[in-house]
């Protein structure tokens, strides 16, 4: 069901990210029953574009060629470089130059020629666009995108797989270009055809941040059409003005009868902590934007409370340790004493005996 | 196999990480067979020491506990943050006060109470065991410690489970208090009496940074014991001068026949990069030092050419950014123009077409 003519060669550990069932976040948003899709773990990078790269680089070798490149909001430029390292391809990574030093560190680490450019991601994209015609090389999400693009599919196979067979209520993935999003409806459309699951009404809901939110802004205004945007936010890897399949993604929003909304800063900096408070995971910027939009969808009632809820958790905190650093509390220093210690509880007004 | 009464209850999703076949890096290092088991994606928080925190938590669970704690380096850290939160419990953890920020970030995120000691590693341990003698709160290293050691046998059960049920004859493991070596040596011992695997010769080594090399200069020099001493290295996670472990790590080197070496700071780095640029996988400063070590007891026959290794890479390169900034190359800038590319490439005497 992936566009590969073989078995894939690159990436091939990619996937099959657990599927937690989320019981504390659940009751914090007011849920019967909430799940994360967890590719804050994915292989080798740590987020969901190692699917879209294993697949894209796989075919890019059936297809002779020796160097992968591509266009990036950071992780993409993470996986390309990984797994290129991994494969023996060169390769070439195109990114904003404004990127957080964890993803541009990311890169660098395994060989890869990092190419930063003074502009936004849609100025990478043209640039890329130019280069992919004049060279020979495999850009993963130009010249290569609709293997690329199919790759996102495997995300919605585990999750109706992981679920016993059966496609989630509801979906609540962020969006940068909109490709993720249109392929977890894909996956879902043909595992029913293929009678894998039962036909069942089903929404995937679209989140992204108000500071680069054309998707949300038109499906929120009932349009087909998104109009371009400056992005300024902290979730830059979802940072994409002009997103390539933003009218794709409105579609299948429209189709499923979905919602789609967007948080500020400060909601996806909360986004991440109840991620990380209620179920252990530290997720990026993205993963908070969904939280975050996921949280306002429930208490819309756009997501009932009675129904069942799958959020696509995409990147690593890790990734992104800027955008939280100050925001979670401090430390609190001591010297190696008991004593003092015991002073900082009672200050604080901490219990001393929990069993 | 593990010490806990009933099924797991507390990080239920970690272990069965990728064991990777590394040609690449095997071809680079001069050795016929190379594998990588990949901790660097365990789950939830990127490092080995997510398999000790199940057991541990757990076990506390089934004991009753209701606040859990521990003295770490960074990685135990972060585990018992993330798992406490997940499984409700309340958590405080001690660390040496000069940490790398991603640790640091990685523990607060989760709420949990994380008091920064001005001192080394085994000061903050004096004042954990001192404090675990006094309140009712689990220390998943102090009071916990016999159940927290047995989880890390997961590690060579798998080892041995991914290789067709074989134990390799070489095993490279990064000791900090000498644990982890002794508790893979130990699974080994386990999987053999119980007829899972056949008997056979096997050496497990031990690496060290040279900044913190207690238990690689005894065992250099033939001696049983060890000699604390102040740590200096990049190597926070294995900077324990004093280590719990050292004297039993010394005796199954030992027992095994296996050597043991160290690798200065820049050494780690080196094994860091070679990692990446041959397997696409990015270690933290503990991972350089297997790298680096395996590198030198190839070199020196120690590990012979014609042999198969394994190397335990144990935690996430995202965690200690700061050992890496700056000696990994440098992004390129440019504006978004062809020109300019193509100026670059020129300059650099890079190929243009290459497919
Ligand atoms: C972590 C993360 N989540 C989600 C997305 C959105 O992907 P898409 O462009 O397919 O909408 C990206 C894109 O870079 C991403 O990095
Ligand atoms: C990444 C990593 N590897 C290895 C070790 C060594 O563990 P041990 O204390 O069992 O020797 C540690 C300890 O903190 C660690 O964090």
């Amino acid at each position: 069901m992936l566009p590969v003519a073989s078995d894939p060669t690159v990436g091939v550990k990619v996937g099959f990210t657990p599927l937690i069932k989320a019981d504390r976040l659940a009751k914090r948003l007011g849920i019967r029953e909430l799940w994360i899709k967890n590719d804050t773990v994915n292989y080798p990078t740590l987020s969901f574009k190692d699917r879209v790269v294993s697949v894209a680089l796989s075919r890019a070798r059936e297809l002779g060629f020796t160097t992968v490149a591509c266009a990036s909001t950071g992780n993409l430029a993470n996986s390309v470089a990984a797994n290129a390292a991994s494969a023996g391809l060169k390769s070439y990574v195109f990114i904003p130059s404004d990127l957080e030093q964890g993803k541009i560190v990311n890169s660098l680490v395994y060989g890869a020629n990092v190419i930063a450019i003074k502009g936004h991601y849609d100025e990478v994209n043209r640039l890329c666009a130019e280069i992919a015609g004049k060279f020979g090389w495999a850009f993963v999400n130009v010249n290569m995108r609709p293997y690329y693009a199919e790759g996102s599919k495997s995300m919605g196979y585990e999750i109706a797989e992981q679920l016993g067979w059966q496609i989630p209520q509801h979906t609540v993935v962020p969006m940068a270009s909109g490709s993720l999003l249109t392929k977890i409806h894909k996956s879902f459309q043909e595992l029913t055809k293929l009678g894998l699951v039962s036909e069942s009404a089903y929404k995937v809901h679209g989140a992204q941040a108000t500071g680069c939110s054309p998707i949300s802004v038109a499906q929120k205004a009932g349009l087909d059409f998104f109009k371009p945007v400056k992005p300024n936010t902290i979730a830059k890897s979802l940072s994409i003005g002009t997103p390539a399949d933003g009218f794709y993604a409105l579609r299948v929003m429209k189709e499923t009868g979905a919602a789609c909304d967007d948080v500020t800063d400060d909601e996806i900096r909360e986004g991440i902590k109840l991620l990380a408070e209620y179920e252990g995971i530290f997720t990026e910027t993205a993963g908070g934007v969904t939280v975050g939009v996921a949280k306002k969808l429930i208490a819309a009632g756009k997501i009932p409370a009675n129904d069942s809820a799958v959020l696509c958790i995409t990147g690593n905190g890790l990734k992104t340790l800027d955008a939280v650093v100050g925001h979670v509390g401090n430390t609190r220093e001591i010297k190696p004493s008991l004593r003092e210690f015991e002073t900082l509880l009672a200050n604080e007004n901490l219990s001393t005996v929990t069993t």
